[in-house]
């Protein structure tokens, strides 16, 4: 790839082959799609109804830089101040804006691994070192390796993907005080636990959380997502993002949708039934599942080779995950869908590994 | 500023103002509003049937990671592989893009100056250092001073903003084989002009062409803009942006956008006769106004005091934008509006000049 490369692209951008999204198989294609982790449910009707309703003049003007119908609206959902709330176009553009503010070039990022991919690409784009520390025993918190990667920032997703696993708001809280840098709590998928970290955010400076209306919300394809930490450090986030990063569709959507809390929670209840449904169900079948507080589980395949079990899944037309690493081959991570493509899933297990046993 | 950001923010950050975006006032305010330079026209009605017609379900899912139902329009308009073109949310997206996969920490931004303001901003945040190169007598191509520069990367905005002035072709095409780093060419403004710089792309590897929807397409509210390059320097710029940086309505609505030139071509007819309308009665009222390509005009206020005329104006509803700069403080620059708009704009600057003349 380096070879190909214009002398004039940056060396560390010519390294990289950047980070590799999931599949996404084409709007018509009859797949059972469990591997990006979507909510199985659409967005609320009052999302739908918010774009509808957009008028022509609101696309012609400029939209309002700070979004700022969505941080009053999440504000009091949040039980915080509009001023410790920054929107962005997807989490992923709040992950950058983060990693732009604080992580200087050659600088240090540190996280407990493994965990989302895309954290190191941040880094390798900012030009700075990334140091993952394994994560202690049964998935919890590495917190002497952490500290010793004398990180200027430290990344935590809580829950951990491809884990699924939860580190309880005390502990991270304890480690925040510990930490003098800039601590990220990503939690993509927190709307599934029973816990989050939001109430840290007022007693340490160094804590910013991230959240996405992507998973909770049915929105991946909206691209929104916000950034909660005290005043002073979203003013600093505020001078690093784009002008106009979100567009003024995504806004008046984004609002609705974090306005309609009874739907939204509806459909958390769901994912939440139907993961403890698929965990009890693949543990019959032999599976070793992680107990999982996101919306997907990451599962140890019986026999160990996740890289079959996922090309065979894929070619009954059922898309699920697999990272092909030491530490995850294992694994595949599969996504709660609705409760028609989980029994998809569960009876096409059922059948492939009836099959290998008659082999 | 600087003494209230916590120090775990890095340096360059703390020291920046951040980018000033123009004045938005709200909906329902009634503002002649001649500021930001958007479009007189509301975006094609194929555009609003697009987003309309939006499905749930395309929100549900994440969306195309390239947007490539946009590539396949814009390539078929432009006359370019699909595979020549990268999509941004917006032209910020582009141009801070383009920023992070050429410019190291530590390297040099060149531009002519003045320039569109959020160059040096990005520079900044790239821990990057700018020179600005004052233009050539009148608004020409500063060569060997940019040449001189020894920057890793150039800017130009071509036409230039705040003066509206545009360089040929056949003198940028030049420059780009002397120089050797990367030329960004911003076309924010390129179809209100009588060329473009596209063909240079064929040609020249270091030439990146950014282009927006968001003046020429009336879709300013829905942040959507394009890169076209040769395919190693997009595949380079790719691995830079967000994994899905544009979402999947506004990959829809520029697709419509792009697709309709009929309606595109008639918006940009009507900003070229009211150009050269505003153009003659301003300067038959003493202004002295630079011959524009753009969809604004920067004109030298009768008098001198830029600021005096822009309060004035904002205090009579009238919205322009003034540049409190040595250079540029004798100016105003004025978007072109409707027909109606710039009347207002033209009728009160005539009553301004009149109570001046009386006191």
């Amino acid at each position: 790839m380096d070879g190909m490369a214009p002398h004039f692209v940056r060396p560390n951008v010519r390294a990289m082959h950047g980070y590799t999204p999931g599949e996404q198989p084409g709007m018509g294609e009859r797949v059972v799609k469990l591997n990006t982790n979507e909510n199985p449910f659409p967005p609320s009707p009052k999302v739908m109804q918010a774009i509808r309703e957009i008028e022509a003049e609101a696309l012609r003007r400029y939209p309002n830089p700070t979004a700022d119908s969505f941080r009053d609206a999440a504000a009091k959902v949040l039980g915080v101040e509009p001023d410790m709330i920054l929107a962005g176009n997807g989490s992923d553009d709040i992950l950058t804006i983060v990693t732009r503010t604080f992580i200087p070039p050659g600088g240090i990022l540190a996280y407990p691994h493994p965990t989302y991919s895309l954290y190191s690409v941040l880094a390798q784009l900012e030009d700075a070192k990334t140091i993952g520390v394994p994560w202690e025993g049964d998935w919890q918190l590495p917190v002497q390796g952490l500290l010793d990667a004398k990180a200027q920032a430290i990344y935590l997703a809580n829950p951990n993907a491809p884990s699924g696993t939860v580190l309880p708001p005390s502990v991270i809280g304890a480690f925040a005080s510990e930490y003098k840098g800039l601590l990220l709590i990503d939690e993509a998928y927190v709307d599934f636990a029973d816990t989050n970290c939001l109430a840290l955010v007022e007693k340490h400076a160094n804590v910013v959380i991230s959240r996405t209306l992507s998973k909770a919300y049915g929105l991946a394809g909206l691209r929104f997502g916000y950034a909660v930490a005290q005043p002073q450090v979203i003013a600093e986030m505020m001078k690093v993002k784009d002008s106009y990063n979100c567009d003024a569709i995504s806004i008046a959507a984004a609002t609705a949708a974090i306005q309609d809390q009874e739907y939204a929670k509806m459909t958390w209840a769901h994912v939440r039934g139907e993961r403890q449904r698929v965990t009890e169900e693949l543990t019959k079948l032999g599976f070793d599942v992680i107990p999982s507080h996101a919306n997907f589980v990451l599962a140890h395949v019986p026999g160990g080779d996740g890289g079959a079990m996922y090309r065979k899944l894929k070619s009954m037309g059922i898309l699920v995950r697999h990272f092909d690493t030491a530490q995850l081959k294992h694994y595949i991570r599969i996504s709660i869908g609705s409760n028609t493509e989980n029994n998809a899933l569960l009876i096409g297990v059922r059948d492939l590994l009836a099959d290998m046993k008659a082999a």
